[in-house]
């Protein structure tokens, strides 16, 4: 699939949100922005109804400033101690509760029960995988999948789209189409892993900043500072493998690899690497190669630069000390 | 220190680039636009000269949009392969050889004895320990220190300064003065360790993304489209501790590390994590709460909400699809 085939978008009608934490009370803005009704799920009822206000009004000028759908509205939006009446007329049920499986799997087991077959059941979970979700659900388990977002769920538009043993394949296409709808951009993963893609990722960086906490080498100002000033301004248009492709100079990644490759075997953080075979190598070079699509480092350069000077004059808008919020460097 | 204090700035008259590669080409670059003087040494005249000419040409359009120093001047600099000329009257020299210890050691040792020893000299070692780095310099190590910069050099502005055993106060003081002159944000790191501190989350991070690869779970588009269209956005504007802090819901940190601490155990990646003591916990909660300064998290979700919305008209105008670039999502 490349960008430029045209992809199907399906707004969905109805998003019933099953659980309203911050997670839920998100994906609510997200569908209420993109026109949809939402019908959200909560034993206390009270409580679930202060958090969606809340977080609507926190959220809802900035999906102003997005660009709302023509039938968005704000008060399109109930809450339901039943859970019968959240799903049942629901084309997108989306699962939002504590991460404990258990729990998640009687959830789901309730839901599938509750929904004809074609509705669609995401559940949110960051690390859990699709088929341990489904174990419990024996009405139509081929609908269900995982669909991880991201927080703020209403303005971060990436979803992991994981299937489990049981889901189809026409599940996962008819989900890409209704989280397009909801203005996101479904990442299809190929295999289910614990954490799937993102969190791995993250993961891996939070874990590793725990470690220099604990071991005093920095506070947690110091590592925001050095991910903030640092590497996190390249990572909103370019991932790790891009931007090592552009620190590799005019080869590249094989350069890249050729030269920092033996650094995967010190000592640069807990995490042990992978090693660095020609498999790997291959594979490695011929992503990033894809990746620019023929344009030169120069090129490509040249598109990080013109990026990079935006975004500076955007953040010392927002950097701490334009708020004279108190910061060490 | 906090931010609400005058902090020195020395601009240097004369910057020496000792090695042209990408990070010493990036160095002369943001020298000549913050109005220094550029002499850079290498072994190869003709080459450097071009790559030096290739970067300005790409870089100074970008520079002139970030606004140059009064006396910035693209033209003054020079390229010479005898290393006494390049560093004699310098005020920082800066030395971006080859990441080899025992070459670094080397050219370290001819910088220490051809200068006179207030004249700061600077490693831009991505991983090397300052004290190994001056091992072999007798005339004045307690000038010399690690400066370690993030690609493209000319714009992004962290600098990581890390003193060796024989690095005085009064170098580190006087360095930062200089790199504000220099434009940048210098973070000092409290101890060395290999990979400082930017570089040892950045090596997580591509460690597990090589393992993501090489496992088959993802190609190398895939997890830099996990990270661009999710985490990515957000790391501009705040690292991995407020991110979490405000993932927490109201509670903030202490919330987010009850509920998602027990994940530290699970495979999410393959680092292993630290023991989450009570001391780590309250090193984390004290420090994200020492960041928010007082701000409530919905104050805090409000800044990243507005910051997000601009930051994805931006983005939206350099994503792939925005040049056609081929891309999965």
């Amino acid at each position: 699939m490349s960008a430029s085939i045209e992809k199907n978008v399906t707004v969905p009608r109805r998003v019933a949100i099953v659980g309203t934490g911050v997670i839920g009370c998100g994906w609510a803005v997200r569908a209420l922005a993109a026109g949809a009704e939402v019908v959200a799920y909560d034993t206390d009822i009270e409580t679930a109804r202060r958090r969606l206000a809340d977080t609507i009004d926190i959220a809802w000028p900035s999906m102003e400033k997005r660009g709302l759908a023509a039938r968005a509205d704000r008060q399109n939006w109930r809450v339901t101690d039943d859970l019968d009446d959240a799903v049942a007329h629901a084309d997108l049920v989306q699962e939002n509760v504590p991460e404990q499986l258990e729990l998640k799997q009687e959830v789901l087991s309730n839901i599938d029960g509750a929904t004809p077959p074609d509705t669609l059941i995401g559940s949110s979970t960051s690390g859990i995988k699709p088929t341990d979700l489904a174990a419990g659900c024996g009405h139509a388990p081929e609908r269900i999948f995982v669909a991880h977002p991201f927080n703020p769920v209403y303005l971060l538009p990436l979803v992991e789209l994981v299937g489990g043993d049981a889901t189809t394949p026409e599940t996962l296409d008819a989900a890409q189409a209704v989280y397009r709808g909801l203005g996101m951009r479904p990442l299809v993963v190929r295999r289910e892993i614990e954490g799937h893609i993102a969190d791995r990722l993250m993961e891996a960086l939070w874990r590793e900043a725990l470690h220099l906490v604990n071991d005093g080498v920095a506070t947690t100002e110091e590592i925001d500072a050095a991910v903030v000033y640092g590497a996190g301004l390249r990572w909103s248009l370019m991932g790790t493998f891009l931007t090592f492709h552009l620190a590799g100079g005019e080869q590249g990644m094989r350069h890249m690899l050729e030269q920092f490759g033996p650094a995967l075997k010190l000592p640069w953080t807990k995490l042990e690497a992978p090693e660095l075979t020609n498999t790997l190598i291959e594979r490695v070079v011929a992503g990033c190669e894809h990746q620019a699509a023929g344009r030169s480092i120069a090129e490509l350069e040249h598109r990080r630069d013109a990026f990079l000077t935006d975004l500076l004059a955007l953040v010392e808008q927002y950097w701490p000390e334009s708020e004279r919020l108190p910061g060490r460097i």
